[in-house]
């Protein structure tokens, strides 16, 4: 057995150089060092079905180290997972991509940004445990990933939740891209920073496959459990072994037929067959329509968007049992305690790590669970990377949740301000951004995110707002609500959130004077109601965004680029380094309240 | 002198719970924990000036736990240093904020995101050290913010580099926010882990003013140094010492009498006065103007605007000697190994940890470095959080340039495409952002980055691109390059980087129809030429935006949102999930090729 895994790991080696040297670029070297573990994984210890990429029963293995991609697409392709050409590596419309993206079935989490794999591994520890399927995840780093942050967020998540079927194997092969990596061969760091996150861990020879078989089995007595092991970047190949200057680069058809020579031929002894295990059918899922909430606000009620939010989830906690939430320990503020207290099960701490919060809510959704992952707004930005990546990896839906949007908080000062989400959210792959106004709004499109697809984003308020929608009002995403109109309407203000309210009051205000305007909220920043902008647009002198957000990317943007040449779009939005003060001094100071509303208005008919 | 610390620490207190109180909201507790921390460094340990908060040659104390700014101020107060009304904490112009900003002429960098005062201290320590300045930098953290990631990127950092005047203070009170904080009082945990990371520790009671003194005197001999110390959130009053549910909560009038009672009247010892330290005058700054930088290139040259932007860095290293570079171990690609040759001591290889990398780097910027980091553009957004705080930051400058920008980069796929930047540095506090098409463009535009204010981006392209300009073109920040136009132009075509060459492809097709269009290159999207356009969108029949980045937040909707209702905007750019391909095959893919544009005109001619 352990002759045909050091021939598998050879068949692998000598795959990985034809792939990238046909491809012409690729990362060829970062393979070499982990042939031996990744032959021992998927041809020894994992327990997986080479026919069912949808399988839940089975282990589970993430790449963290994303660039090592050729050695996955090879190994699926030798255990016969894959039947697409392994050279069409690279190519237009090959699943076999630079690195894992879920164009191929086998991948769950695109990867490829380093220091993201662990965390989604812990997502997937998680679904599995809520799912009662006991089975093992196995997530290979790179040292050079270590010295990302995320590596220890999500290292001290994975102790203090007591994932013992979590394995981190870390290929130490001592270079980086640029240049040796920070600890070289030192084993014993990356040994005494996983113990001082609460690990187990086992150093040994990464090419060793004995070494390596027997740490995967003392693994599963305890665990988190992570494997250092010293390995050889380019091992195998006597010009590449341990060599400076290769990091993502293919051998030349000469060097490649050299590598090739050095490597051996297929051995007579047939490669290992993975370990097998029975199908499995996942429980139906409830397909009947979930009911829609029981909403019971009365007109004028003053309540928090963000409260409403937290209501909802608490509420749809009951409907759907695969709602799952995480929150950086701000609970208290997003209001997902409402969640936390009924569900705790459920519920997640995730402490202060949004980037590892990020990506377990992305395990967790790529296993089939609706996650809910939520901090203030601003912190958001922590996880950005990991944002990103979750579109890249496309989960049939994800939801972020950011509170405390805008400066309407007030007196905690710029750091504390959501001032860039929408903006950044906007550019995320297949992204849903909703922003409610009033508390049926926010019970309403919370509602709509655990429906939506793709990654969803709300984003709530921390003060309180009137109520203004009757307790049955719909909220489709990608529409809108006119709230006031007529056929004198002289422009358009369009608004989302807080400024509804500040929009409402000029309304009132220059009603007064006998101007009439079209006051609309826009909850469904992305996409926007285009039809009923365009219509604005047609039938009003021009418009007025107005919004508690940075002047670029977010709504004013989106709404200029919208009704484009159909109407002068005038963007109110926060243009200045804003501060501590209340609420409603701040929305005057930075031009976003009644007044400065009234007075654009007033300013565009002189 | 113990007992005169003592009674300022518990002067300290008082302050703290009169301002909040005062305020009506603050984070009285998280101020209590470390009174005693605060005046011993204050009052005892550092050497400062208080009349001087531009001195250079002085300690410097940064609250990475901002949220205690009330304590900050408190301290700053008692020793003179400021002179306004304490009781101004968080009112409108108060120089005293919810959480420390540099309205405030002690505060460096604003903090207040947790987790990242430690790699501000690093960027400190860096400029302390090239500037041949023997001080200390003494940085309290949090327990609760040491589960973010960045704090242990931090950390690595300043163990490899030997930052042996850094000391970390970190409060152990055990209450976070929402609840316990993940390890409560087991501070070896916090021990155990800087261990890990290369560092000393030292733990202390941290209410016991002996033990602080002799840890901070025992910091002295080796470093870096992680003093870990235990104490009580809310410590002093009965009510509040390690009570939950008082993170973030004033004291209500009767609380705050009964607390005032509790720690006692102001004692007949007088408060200590901080060490003084003779005035620094800073070596007088080079105001002559920096010469041109020779550049040399032939038109039509292919070169890599990354490659344009590595060698002016590097000559720029010779004119500019307060330039600092920093790279996130891909220095080989985004070209800043050309300036790392160069000048291997003003260069800081930070590793696969791009937060660090951002605040290391406005730690530099704020002791007046001019500071560079850089990464590919997808890796920045890892650092999007730091980068919104340098923003509120606000240092004369601060450099970042994202190489590998958009879906040109071709095989290596999404997870290496930056997509997202544009969007992404728009909504920063003060950002310029710059985005070169060739060698001359991309030369220039890096001198242009060293000089301009503010947080300043440069985007970069991987692949080799033909050189358009002459080598003494000027290209100021705000302007454009119209580089076709005629009496007779049908539409406009704006275009940045990359697409630039797609468009003037594009001409010559529409050329050979007998079809004029006029092409502009935005070198600057931020700020944009808005005369330039306003004049394009006057004289010609619409815009057409072609760029290498999602279609939301970018060029398009910069350019939409300047030339609203003058003319109608088309907005080529990435909508789809991209995959790896070659680049050109992926321009046209995505839709902003020089076929897709001259479809585009054909399509609008229809």
């Amino acid at each position: 057995m352990m002759k045909s895994l050091q021939n598998t790991a050879q068949q692998l080696r000598r795959l990985v150089i034809r792939m990238t040297t046909e491809a012409g670029s690729g990362h060829p070297t970062s393979c070499l060092s982990c042939a031996e573990i990744v032959a021992a994984l998927f041809f020894h210890e994992m327990r997986w079905d080479p026919s069912d990429p949808k399988a839940r029963n089975v282990d589970t293995f993430i790449l963290s180290k994303g660039h090592a991609a050729p050695i996955l697409w090879a190994a699926l392709w030798e255990a016969k997972a894959i039947h697409e050409d392994p050279l069409s590596l690279r190519k237009l419309d090959s699943s076999l991509e630079g690195h894992p993206t879920p164009n191929n079935p086998w991948v769950k989490v695109a990867t490829g940004s380093l220091g993201q794999g662990l965390a989604a591994a812990n997502g997937i520890a998680l679904a599995n445990r809520l799912d009662g399927i006991d089975a093992r995840i196995y997530c290979l780093l790179g040292d050079g990933e270590c010295s990302e942050g995320s590596v220890w967020e999500a290292a001290q998540f994975a102790s203090l939740n007591h994932l013992s079927n979590l394995v981190a194997i870390v290929d130490v092969n001592a270079l980086a891209q640029s240049g040796p990596a920070p600890y070289q061969h030192d084993i014993e760091v990356f040994s005494r920073r996983f113990q001082s996150f609460g690990w187990e861990t086992i150093t040994i020879d990464g090419h060793d496959l004995g070494a390596i078989l027997s740490a995967l089995e003392q693994a599963k007595k305890t665990g988190p459990t992570a494997i250092i092991a010293k390995t050889e970047k380019g091992k195998g190949v006597s010009f590449l072994e341990g060599k400076e200057g290769w990091h993502g680069k293919p051998l030349s058809q000469e060097e490649m037929e050299k590598a090739l020579a050095e490597l051996g031929e297929d051995q007579a002894v047939a490669p290992l067959e993975p370990r097998r295990v029975g199908h499995y059918t996942p429980p139906p899922q409830q397909k009947k329509p979930t009911p829609a909430l029981a909403v019971d606000y009365a007109l004028g009620d003053q309540a928090a968007t963000r409260d409403g939010f937290g209501n909802a989830l608490k509420k749809l906690g009951e409907l759907l049992p695969e709602l799952v939430v995480l929150d950086g320990d701000v609970k208290n503020s997003t209001r997902t305690e409402y969640f936390a207290e009924a569900y705790p099960d459920r519920f997640f701490e995730s402490y202060i790590a949004e980037q590892n919060m990020a990506g377990t809510a992305l395990g967790l959704a790529a296993y089939g669970k609706i996650a809910c992952a939520t901090s203030f707004a601003c912190f958001l930005s922590r996880a950005y990377d990991f944002i990103r990546m979750a579109g890249h990896s496309r989960p049939s839906h994800l939801i972020f949740c950011g509170s405390h949007a805008g400066v309407s908080i007030g007196k905690d000062g710029p750091s504390q301000m959501g001032l860039e989400d929408l903006a950044m959210f906007r550019a995320v792959s297949g992204s849903t951004i909703l922003y409610p106004c009033d508390g049926v709004s926010a019970e309403r499109l919370t509602q709509q995110v655990t429906k939506a697809q793709g990654i969803v984003y709300i984003r709530t308020t921390r003060g309180k707002t009137p109520v203004i929608y009757a307790n049955d009002e719909e909220f489709p995403v990608g529409g809108s609500k006119t709230l006031c109109a007529s056929k004198e309407d002289k422009f358009t203000i369009i608004a989302a959130g807080i400024t509804v309210h500040e929009a409402l009051a000029a309304y009132e205000e220059l009603k007064s004077k006998e101007i009439l305007v079209r006051i609309i909220d826009a909850y469904s920043i992305k996409p926007l109601d285009q039809e009923t902008l365009a219509k604005a647009a047609h039938e009003t002198q021009g418009i007025i965004t107005v919004e508690d957000h940075w002047i670029d990317g977010g709504l004013g943007d989106a709404v200029a680029a919208t009704v484009s040449a159909l109407a002068p779009v005038h963007r109110l939005a926060i243009t200045a380094e804003p501060r501590s003060g209340k609420p409603e001094e701040l929305l005057e100071r930075y031009g976003i309240s009644q007044q400065a509303i009234t007075r654009k208005i007033l300013e565009l008919m002189d």
